[in-house]
């Protein structure tokens, strides 16, 4: 399928590189087409597009921007009707590490989006893990879970056949984007568990 | 060791079995010792003893009251210089199920026992499964992880001691008791878990 990436950061390159060597054609958003490809690692990307384009023929959007200027950078996207799979979370490292979270309990940013943009079907999943984990379960020593969460059915299951594709065997759905709530309460132990292990290259798996 | 838990409800009731279990003197410490012996499940209980009479020659004084409650129990319990784990949550059910959290991100519930019982040494460990789970990790179909946080070295260290007692191979420690926040705000994601598993006999696994 046509997947547009939305963020050029780690996350978002990371993602590219995993989406195509599952078959996928990419294309990604970005501010700023000239100034993206000016630096070092996008200098011979060709499939970067300005937002206004990225949403063009895409079967699925998937919002890799900072959780704290996603709002804003999928504004300019074309997201009507469209799957967008919201791997962001709403850090805030303004006071230093660990970090805090700008929304959390009684909402979160996934619904926050969902509310912004309500002719998108917005999904979470994949923001438990750090990039490298997202795009290869395989790397860590053990079967672990992926939690996915979202209103539409058929946008759960796009999103879950992707998730298969890449690798996850594990995979708990919930049949509500307010799940989200757990899944982004989740990242202030995965931020301390980062310092304590020295590694990003963890996950859990649900024993039940 | 005799150990003094604080609370009458089932996870009280659970860790003082699954305590006796590893061979230690319990009592269980409550607000008035007739009426919790009138309920028909303390009925043959001899542990019961007065808040003010708990902490007499305890070890190690177990926090199993409600979040909410805790700070009150609590300030009858001579807790000086001793050895506070807390097992608790800061739920709050007032609006319904899921609960919220009444303090997260910039605070936990262990530290604010920490603060209000200065010469306490408190650890954070158990509140990230349920009270069955909690005496008996080998009641899950698979070595789960258990957390661990607090200021105090000797204090963790006789903590950990007592989780290894119980079955808990897999310990990940936290120098520094706000690591409780991480664990605390787990549990939105338990909760939601729970209701979407059908069971609260689960955990996770740290797959690293």
């Amino acid at each position: 399928m046509k997947i547009a990436v939305i963020g050029t950061g780690s996350v978002g390159r990371t993602l590219t590189d995993g989406f195509r060597r599952i078959g996928h054609d990419v294309v990604i958003g970005t501010r700023d087409v000239a100034e993206t490809r000016g630096r070092a690692e996008w200098a011979d990307e060709a499939a970067l597009v300005p937002f206004a384009e990225a949403g063009d023929g895409a079967d699925l959007v998937v919002n890799a921007t900072g959780g704290n200027v996603s709002a804003d950078a999928l504004a300019h996207v074309d997201l009507d009707g469209k799957v967008l799979l919201d791997v962001a979370n709403p850090l805030d490292f303004s006071n230093g590490f660990p970090p805090t979270l700008t929304v959390k309990d009684t909402d979160s940013l996934a619904e926050q989006l969902q509310r912004a943009f309500p002719t998108a079907r917005v999904v979470k999943s994949l923001n438990t893990v750090n990039a490298a984990v997202m795009v290869e379960p395989a790397k860590l020593p053990g079967e672990s879970t992926m939690f996915l969460a979202g209103d539409d059915a058929e946008a759960r299951a796009l999103v879950r056949g992707l998730l298969t594709d890449l690798g996850w065997a594990d995979v708990v759905e919930f049949p509500s984007l307010d799940a989200a709530r757990g899944l982004e309460m989740w990242l202030p132990l995965w931020v301390r568990l980062m310092g304590n292990l020295g590694t990003a290259d963890f996950n859990l798996k649900l024993v039940r």
